[in-house]
């Protein structure tokens, strides 16, 4: 029996932002594997063996995909949002790097998914409608020095820019630090905003500028997006549109 | 009546690759608004009316929406890809801003999609696993200066990057100029990914080392997306897998 293995995206949360691919995947799937409240996204059913494990467990468990289709199961890895944005594609090609030569020939195919900047983007406006860049700030996998001069390059390009995992219990200091050197950078105040568990029921919004961001606006369920020095507001009653024009005047 | 305007994401190209949500918004709209072969993706039903536009018009038919949805319509505006990024959100909200004061208390929302980088990234294994970003390469709307400006500066920063509107007949030796820039900056044989009309019959992945990239790879099709300097290949039987490793060493 020939197995495989699919990394499936299961977008921001809402089950409307999952695409009929990752539907489809899931109704075919053997086992599923993925952090807990992933896993949890997806319905049992007969035939269905669900895996869920915890987190910073990311090689094991990519290990752990990889052996199951290789006995001829049919797997998918499910992260939240675009498997390929700072979530599990990564893991698992470290992991097949790394492993034994036959698992080279297994099916392995990537589906993508509604990834939580595109979706809070949405919410807010278009503030990503010009040149971005995405940035993980946990310092988990690469140096603070890195970070920083990401960030400093990025302001000096006039990026806007999404952060991805801003701020964590065991981390307080490097949103601190974060909003710092943004504050300096790009000395004006330009609008920030804090988009938490964007299309579940937990969602808020929150549009602020620059020099008025504190670090605890951001936690972990948190995107934060910040605009470029171009990005305007539009004022209306109910909540502000953010949005980046598509010319910069030469 | 009170109308309505959606922005919303078709993705790529493929139908598997609409969510849910941007269906429903088609279901219910009385008239899709967009570039001819955006809006030839929408099948035609009694009670919807297509209104097909040429490419470049983007404001004029911003504010045709902006227009149906006051007169009561409930509008769909499709992009290709996400509305939000290099696509129709932007335009919509720069002929909000300048429009009649009452167009701020319309019923507006943005419907994300999946947008050609992380199609592309998918098909290629997960090529911006790590920071990233995403530049424009049309010189329609910005000074070139500023886009070999972000070139440099994204270089410096070792960001993967993804580049939208790579090339045209009308500005060929722009994606040229871009080639030679990275050549230079990168000074490595790191891989890019030329990924043409994905997720669509005429689909076409090509993976080449900077060294040997040409400008005749890319057209307007084509999404491009070029490593940082820790991005790998998985060599095996079929096309290779690239992957950019979540981890940077100290």
């Amino acid at each position: 029996m020939t197995g495989s293995l699919v990394i499936a995206g299961l977008g921001p949360g809402a089950g409307s932002l999952v695409t009929p691919e990752v539907t489809d995947a899931l109704a075919q799937a053997t086992d599923v594997v993925g952090y807990i409240p992933y896993v949890a996204r997806v319905a049992a059913r007969p035939g269905l063996t669900l895996h869920p494990s915890d987190n910073r467990v990311e090689i094991d468990r990519s290990r752990h995909a990889l052996e199951l289709a290789s006995a001829g199961r049919h797997v998918v890895v499910v992260s939240s949002g675009d498997p390929g944005v700072f979530a599990m594609a990564s893991a698992v090609f470290e992991a097949l790097e790394a492993g034994p030569a036959a698992w080279r020939d297994l099916d392995i195919r990537v589906l993508p998914g509604i990834t939580a900047m595109l979706a809070a983007a949405a919410r807010a406006g278009a503030p990503l409608g010009h040149d971005f860049c995405a940035i993980n700030l946990s310092d988990n996998l690469k140096p603070w020095s890195l970070i920083e001069k990401r960030l400093r390059l990025a302001a000096e390009a006039d990026f806007a820019m999404a952060f991805y995992n801003p701020r964590s219990k065991s981390r307080p200091e490097g949103f601190t630090k974060t909003l710092q050197i943004l504050q300096e950078s790009c000395g004006d105040a330009r609008p920030v905003i804090f988009a938490r568990a964007v299309s579940t029921p937990d969602e808020t919004i929150r549009v602020v500028p620059l020099t008025e961001c504190t670090p605890d606006m951001a936690n972990m369920r948190t995107v934060v997006l910040v605009g470029s020095s171009t990005t305007r507001i539009i004022a209306r009653a109910g909540a502000p549109f953010v949005y980046t024009p598509r010319s910069v005047d030469t």
